[in-house]
């Protein structure tokens, strides 16, 4: 069943480490048939280097139940699902720790847009989110960190298409895309993107965005239906 | 003799490396036979690609002699000793200058749990050790270096156990676990807080700890009976 | 047309991620045949590991049209090309998004000359462009950004064959030479520089310039008439 | 001539790219026969991937004169020369732009003795030199600045033997030791402790020296005929 997403969500965790975006097992991929109503994900606690593309499991988008794999699902699942479910435009999830979104996160600031390699990817600022309340955390905490990122979109009118990423505070980033692969894409340089404002406002410390034109000109140049970067 | 557990601390030890905690021949690793009351460790001052499981030493838990091996054992054993004699649950130790661990070390501070990467192994603050006295250093300094590490877990009242790594003043770290493998796991992480939480603590310079509900949540689900992450 | 040349700008562009200059496609090397009129530069948005010579583009120096090449030139082209027709000393150029020279541009900082290492190769500040204006920005942006170049070094009276390389506000770098390796190399030397001076300065928030004897010193002993550095 | 030092000296060299100490030919080691009265030094501006050991050029100590060789020897040979003439217990002599060493003499600061990983090498600041004069720098530079790194160890009292390293102001470091190798290794931990001491400061920025007595319990636990680190 799925095989060939199967596939792909192993090559697309696999890339984790390649862009030294994980130690150890700290990062999970996703992907969903939406057709299905199935996500892929990678099973809780498995080494990288012994993963196959059989160990990945598929669960219910909305049940959450394991449909097929003999592994458990990453803990973090239910999160997963529940950004599925809300952000309807997106096909991959990939979640890490990697060092510098993380300081951010466990900062508990948004990564404003202060260059033109964040506003080529991210349509504004990426938010961090509130920190969650003891009954978030108590309760069904990995639904709940779920719940508490969609919120932060919502209530700050964030188009998640646009601005495919977010951290959750003092705990570290998600990202998505349109696939598994593009949501690979999006956290290597939202990691890249963290390493840079940290040192910028390190030079200044009232560091602030960019002019508004300028992150229109190049978020549109690359996407949209006036894009002309690439082939 | 403890063939076996000298293959293993012997790998342990090319973890190092292999993990940028080491550079040249600052670290070193050991375990525990709780059963014989034998310690082994690596020899002092000993490059690690040409090293061997015969060069590993075999030391008595209480004498310190050694019992087999024909080399010398690491300058630090007798801080490993009364580490083996004192937290009774551990068995694998490591030293390393990794160098964000150390970082903090010479500035004194403990490393507080600032999110969850930290709450997923360290159940609180990994402590720095007060600076040592004069008579201390000049006494038996390697042994003394082990006490003032088990004073500071007694009067601070943490459980070695649930936080498995030290800060030794104007030093560097010492991590343990249940063997030696979980010990450079441990003290691995301990490197990847200390990283991080140097530059969040430059975002945000009175960082504090999270809250403590997200760190019983994290520690608690891969700690303990109710532990629900991994396979 | 162009064969030698087409496969030096190939070759040149291999280097950045060497360098380790570039994330994903985030950078474009070209180079000039003043003879001819003609200037080959990467393909846009095109990944390292697939690309052949036959895939740079030979665009027309004055009207920017492509000669031949069936792929789209990149997108930073104009910007290339005014360099190109205004700085006629040089003969490649360089663009990344390089992740120390980058921090400065975010923060709009110019680089100074803080040691001999940017002695060697910089003869004084590496200077960073002003904010580019909505109507530049809106109309032929890439050409208003090179425009923009000119008008700083011009402006400032600094000669762009002893200071080869800018800092693009709010973007990143870019950098020249007598052709495109040489460009290459100057890239490099630029996010040195931009690394060390980023922590100077931490550890000296004054940071000023070095001695102008030694800025004189250091950097005609490797260029000019009396230069004797190397063989 | 002196076929076995030149092995050893071009073996030094290229350690330094191994141990990420230099970029492009920013470095240089050098060995000294004492008995014989010549120095064998890399060549000026010769890349090491091409680099033999008939390229290393033997030079008089007294004279500075090539004695054989068919290259140019580095043009920091004059440097060297004046540290052997004056440090008369060193026979290996290293000179690079190291990132982290360099950012500290760029600042125009000492490395101060914070931790055991510094202890264990140098006892106590590794000293920045003064800056350098005008007259200094016009006339024969590269000897004055033996000169100056010779003036700051004498005025300070400093034995080269038990500091050896240097960082001249505003350029970068060299580091000596008992032959080319012995250098290199100081050279490399000369680094480590630039990059700690870095952030240590970051996060206190009172950073002071260590305790006297563990300055010398490290030391001398290493160095001297009390020492009983190693086999």
């Amino acid at each position: 069943m799925l095989k060939e997403l199967r596939e792909k969500v192993l090559k697309a965790n696999l890339e984790l480490p390649k862009h030294n975006l994980v130690t150890f097992t700290w990062g999970n991929v996703s992907a969903i048939d939406r057709e299905k109503g199935l996500v892929v994900i990678k099973p809780s606690g498995v080494e990288y280097d012994v993963m196959t593309a059989e160990d990945m499991v598929v669960v219910d988008l909305h049940t959450g139940e394991v449909v097929e794999g003999m592994k458990k699902p990453s803990s973090d699942t239910p999160t997963h699902l529940e950004l599925y479910r809300q952000f309807t435009s997106i096909g991959g999830i990939v979640h890490t720790h990697s060092r510098h979104a993380t300081i951010w996160a466990q900062a508990g600031e948004d990564l404003i847009a202060a260059g033109t390699t964040h506003a080529d990817y991210f349509y504004g600022s990426i938010p961090c989110t509130r920190q969650m309340t003891p009954a978030e955390i108590e309760g069904e905490y990995e639904l709940e960190t779920g719940k508490v990122i969609v919120e932060t979109f919502r209530k700050r009118n964030i188009d998640p298409t646009q601005v495919p990423a977010v951290l959750v505070n003092s705990h570290g980033p998600f990202a998505w895309g349109t696939d598994a692969d593009n949501a690979v894409h999006n956290a290597v340089v939202l990691e890249e993107i963290g390493y840079m404002n940290l040192f910028s406002r390190q030079l200044r410390p009232n560091l602030h965005a960019m002019q508004q034109a300028l992150l229109d000109k190049h978020y549109l140049r690359k996407h949209g239906k006036n894009a002309y970067y690439g082939q």
